[in-house]
């Protein structure tokens, strides 16, 4: 028997500092890809995160899956690590890799994922700024 | 000859109460599931309902569909038999089901789909508080 | 010597039924006067809540207040008291009142009032819907 | 090897006028079919567009696309024509076509898409109202 | 008996066409006065209204002013004058004044002023894009 | 003769690091008082700044101030400044002092006062998050 598909979505946020700066390039050259973002000294947004989760309501309780427990993953696997943190020096999961939004939204994909049981992950939304923001739905191409 | 298909969005909102309670469990199960949405004398929200219908706009007016006629659709069949209500009690479309967003959003989705003439429905998406929402496509699985 | 006086204002909020109902009139009064906000079932609302207090700033913290305490005050006396409650059945500071956002805006006043030190209370402001809000500034006329 | 593939999202805004009249009908039949959208000395909006881009992120620089080249683009082809203009008369991308935000949609993107490098234009998304927007994906049928 | 004196906001919308254009001056002047705001064929914005009033709650209804009532004062003698409409040409009461937000608030008092009985107009405040307002208190000096 | 005051508002933003650190005390103490915001690799933030002045509007254009002048004055004073800065380490005004939103806003509003003519500085309101500001009118008490 076919089931209805509903698609949720819970929005938390957290505040952070980062720069965009590449190790293997001048500072002359940082500068001229990345502008005010290469600030030796940083500079920060406060972040908004919309993690959206898909599957069938749950007879007992109309649920595809409790909003509070995808709330307590997201900020035991994400918010705790970023928030009011320096992404560049203090996150595990972005050591190594440029601190874009782009790079962020697909670490935070991968820090949910493996803890969601009964619903699979559908997107990661990020705002940085009011005029823009990045979605990750898990694709390769 | 082929078309371009454009997607359009009406915004609309109610108010209502609810709870989120399953007569099949005792008080104390329900308070364990459902936590401060089982509260016994209701709790409420400000709905913002997205309704999203897709098709190929008329050469003459440049619309897929009569804006105001999707408002007066959601309105007559959706608005009317939400606003100002208490969602498990006034609402015949919700009868016998949880008062859950994932099975309202499927409620309103039946209450929209069969007057749509000429385009076809895409998307509700269905804002419960500043931090959730729901989204269903008419999809199964 | 003169200090700069700075006002800070921090948002809570809080989801809650109540219906406008004056049990010494009729429905059909009730109705007349109140329309579907007497809704005898109850409907409800996501109503964001600002405090602002004003002081000056202390020269060791930069802080008129210290904001989590400002918080914690909010949460304990007002959004404890208020969320996922019924404004007419629940909350003891509204007992025996109209439960408008007239009067539960001077109440929220009057329970956060006696909890600061050190700074004075300014302004309650209480969005009810996306369309209204009032404001109580503690004064008399 | 496969690559991860990300969206990202630049929101511009522009303020236009425009009405909503085919000169094929008499005055009686627009008013008829478009309401006040008809007025003859036109009328109009705050514009809030988002347009979005999909691509592999750049290993050196986090990027699928560098945002400000896309705001450049944007605004070179899209804003500079459309801000503080009459979308009727002054806007050459829209002669002979009704001024509805379904065609300014499918116009904005057949502006941007031919300037995009290494990365595929997914979503052109117009805000025209605090309640309604048109999305286009490119799609025909 | 002092009483409690309260404050409360209804918000309204408009859409309108306008131009900033002094008649007195040739076109050159007002271009480099007005800049893009100058353009003939005119621009338009997506108008926030917010008007407020403060008075006594009503001790049987919790009301200082019933807000179904304000909502339709404004509508009947301002919204009605000014949605869908060109400030310029079509408003009676911006006949022979600048277009601008400074005058429109101003004017817009003026409407609603002489319909309020048993509380006071306190604040007219009008949104004309994301980045700007005015109000207006009915003050002079 | 008298004159019609009214208040207009620009909003501009700026993107920023900090830090709330007072460097007479220990990390320990730091932490005690400051929490999450003593992250000595920094934090940040998206602020929000609203700049409001008071004045008559001119008979010719309608306008107390040229928002384009304010927008100017702004930018050059005040985002210039702080926009991809660090407020601890990169910004002149704000040297020496704690770094708080309450002591930026007053370090702002001391950057754009002199610079107003025919009209006065009101107020000068910065948000930090969704869920605070500040707002400061130049009063002394």
């Amino acid at each position: 028997m076919a089931n209805k598909l509903v698609y949720i979505t819970r929005k938390e946020h957290f505040n952070a500092a980062h720069k965009l700066y590449n190790p293997k390039w001048t500072k002359e050259e940082n500068d001229a890809i990345f502008g005010k973002c290469a600030n030796e000294n940083w500079h920060g947004h406060n972040f908004d995160l919309f993690v959206t989760v898909k599957g069938n309501p749950n007879p007992d309780t109309g649920f595809i899956m409790d909003l509070k427990k995808l709330r307590d993953i997201i900020n035991e696997y994400v918010v705790e690590a970023l928030d009011h943190k320096n992404i560049n020096l203090d996150v595990p999961f972005m050591s190594g890799k440029m601190a874009s939004i782009e790079n962020l939204a697909i670490a935070i994909w991968e820090q949910i994922e493996p803890h969601l049981a009964n619903c699979k992950l559908h997107r990661v939304k990020l705002w940085e700024t009011h005029n823009n923001y990045v979605e990750y739905f898990g694709e390769e191409n």
